[in-house]
């Protein structure tokens, strides 16, 4: 029997990285095996039976798998640099509900298991969820398998190292048949607990959210030797880009755009790039405003582009409707934990992706820092044991 | 014996870069460890004395080892995905003269060498010609041993993995005494002579020329559940920083300013960044009007960083003063081959660091393109030829 917070200390040292703070655990990277490993022997150790599905996604059962199971879980990736409770904390609950529902003698009258996501964060292959995406059939396996990581390793061949097969990639009706509903504890990625003064809320929405990549094409060139006027030089509209992203999120109801990864090639400091690759990371409340603010940037590009002699290609790498979870599902929820409050979301999540296919909620634990993605990312021991005290008493409603 | 085109040809196939285009070989990896040994049975084929000194430059006596020697090479190593000629060009020209006045019988009456220098471009440690410079005593040595590569190996650690003594590193007054008159050998990297319609030009002078490193320090956040309002992305000032650079080039009397290096950390799609580091390299005829863009600058990026509750720490990489060459000297060569035009460069050589402290000169073949630290940079193969002719008569009168 494991609190949260024991569960959370025991991987603490798996995928720290002391280049850019904060944890670096990507697919099927040494830190991501490590922790699928530690949670394999966490669940076997409780008697759970483990298994993989066809797109490399873990389930714990507690009883026989079968269909309109209760499922609880989350992901053990990251992004680059992340904190520690983003994903795990969803995990290690899960267990620890698990370790409190025993304690209880709790019977489960229904299938019940704990599922570790793949890829959420699309920390290697650039689609997030990538996992559940495959699962429900929302992202074409084809173009799954075709993904490439930053070393050009495809998904394809990743997954075969891994030594899984890819040619059995894609959706899977079998698991998601089995999925009753589905429940997603995760630490808050805002301060809308702190506001309220709060452990735990459920989840009402999560905005229209995706990914484009941006290649910016100019010519190569020494940076000492060519002439200011005789440039054709791919950081000047990758630049301008930025900047436009910030301006036209700032004139976007509840809109986001971010840049945090862009890449000049060849990137050295006495050479102007021939290329600059900028992901844009764009959000809003609704799926129209959302695909606005990228029409008018992929605008902008080819203006800024034609402007300095370079070219741009816009290639759409994910992208998510905004998510409305089930009112009912989430009330019921609130219900049984002392009215917790509905907050929304900017944040993308594979209950989010599940959402379209099965009833599906999210509880959230609250970040004294509202920070994530970033190594102050936090949760309190106290709050993270509240937040595993909501989960057990939901899955015990549920399947009991 | 053999031409230059045959000695670049023998090269072709050393540190392709296939991801970026063009040749990465960075000092000590495994590409420039392998055109050191091709460079050592070459120049050991020939009768040459190979010699490494104490900062890892290589040397290759034709006779002893003496004062008041006739020198000429460039370097092996390459921006990442550079060009084939800028460097090797030099030192396949100075074996090719070789040749050409051993054919001649020709006996030197001062000692003659030809060098290779190391990390010539800065593409692993950040510092252009640190090899020279070490020699030189321009750059001090703790300072150089400590320098980092991106994955954080010190130069002290990586001269010792390579086999050779940091604390050997340094001020090298035995080699620079030897040092009668150095003549380095490179492609234009510019369209000059092809104006000129000349295949062989000389040197007249190099740009006042440095490196600063611009580390904007934010917050890292969600992409997704940050508010706008409530970011302190560095992505933002780093960006108006690559449009300002621009601005004050253009403003500048033959003033060269570059991003070719930005790096966002940790790099996420998904994540503000923490810090962003952009690498400025800017030139201009004089040291005056350089330093003041770099304080333009300086002060704009300190703006824009305090606008968006970011900082800013600006570190100077490198800086090399205007370069004008030995006009004498300069004039002898270009008398020697039928009245070669004078030249001015925008890139930093060897050759600059050296006219600090001893009689130093180059030559220019022609860059039918004009592009250079890009795959598109070349040289015809006649042209190749015609400049090796005329390194030879160059090093037969100096060294006759």
């Amino acid at each position: 029997m494991a609190g949260p917070n024991e569960l959370m200390a025991a991987i603490a040292e798996v995928g720290v990285d002391r280049r850019r703070g904060g944890y670096s655990r990507h697919v099927f990277d040494d830190a991501e095996r490590q922790l699928r490993e530690w949670f394999t022997e966490q669940a076997e150790a409780r008697g759970l039976r483990v298994e993989a599905d066809r797109n490399t996604n873990i389930w714990a059962w507690w009883g026989e798998p079968g269909d309109d199971a209760v499922v609880t879980g989350s992901h053990l990736d990251s992004v680059p640099g992340g904190g520690a409770f983003d994903g795990p904390l969803g995990v290690v609950s899960a267990l620890s509900a698990v370790d409190l529902l025993r304690a209880r003698d709790f019977q489960p009258r229904r299938p019940l298991a704990v599922v570790v996501f793949a890829e959420e964060e699309g920390g290697r292959f650039g689609v997030p969820c990538l996992g559940s995406r495959l699962l429900a059939g929302t992202i074409d396996r084809d173009r799954a398998l075709a993904l490439r990581d930053p070393d050009g390793v495809t998904l394809a061949e990743a997954v075969r190292s891994f030594g899984a097969d890819p040619a059995r990639l894609g959706c899977d009706e079998e698991a998601l048949r089995r999925i009753g509903q589905f429940v997603e504890l995760h630490v808050e990625q805002g301060r809308g607990l702190v506001d309220l003064d709060r452990p735990v809320a459920v989840a009402s929405s999560i905005l229209a959210h995706g990914r484009w990549r941006f290649r910016f094409h100019g010519q190569g060139n020494h940076a000492g030797a060519t002439l200011i006027g005789d440039r054709r030089d791919p950081m000047l509209p990758a630049s301008r880009l930025v900047l436009e992203a910030r301006r036209v999120a700032a004139g976007t109801e509840g809109g986001r755009a971010t840049v945090g990864r862009l890449v000049p090639n060849p990137g050295g400091t006495n050479v102007i790039p021939s290329t600059v690759d900028v992901w844009l990371d764009a959000r809003s409340p609704e799926d129209r405003s959302t695909r606005a603010m990228v029409t008018e940037l992929s605008a902008l590009a080819r203006e800024f582009a034609a402007a300095e002699g370079c070219d741009v290609a816009v290639t759409e790498e994910s992208y998510g409707d905004t998510v409305h979870f089930d009112t009912a599902f989430r009330d019921q929820l609130s219900g049984l934990l002392d009215g917790a409050p509905a907050l929304p979301t900017g944040a993308g999540h594979d209950a989010g992706v599940l959402a379209a296919e099965v009833p599906a909620a999210m509880l959230f634990v609250r970040n004294p820092t509202g920070i994530s993605h970033a190594p102050e990312e936090h949760a309190e021991p106290d709050d993270c044991e509240s937040g595993a005290q909501a989960l057990a008493r939901v899955l015990e409603h549920l399947a009991g």
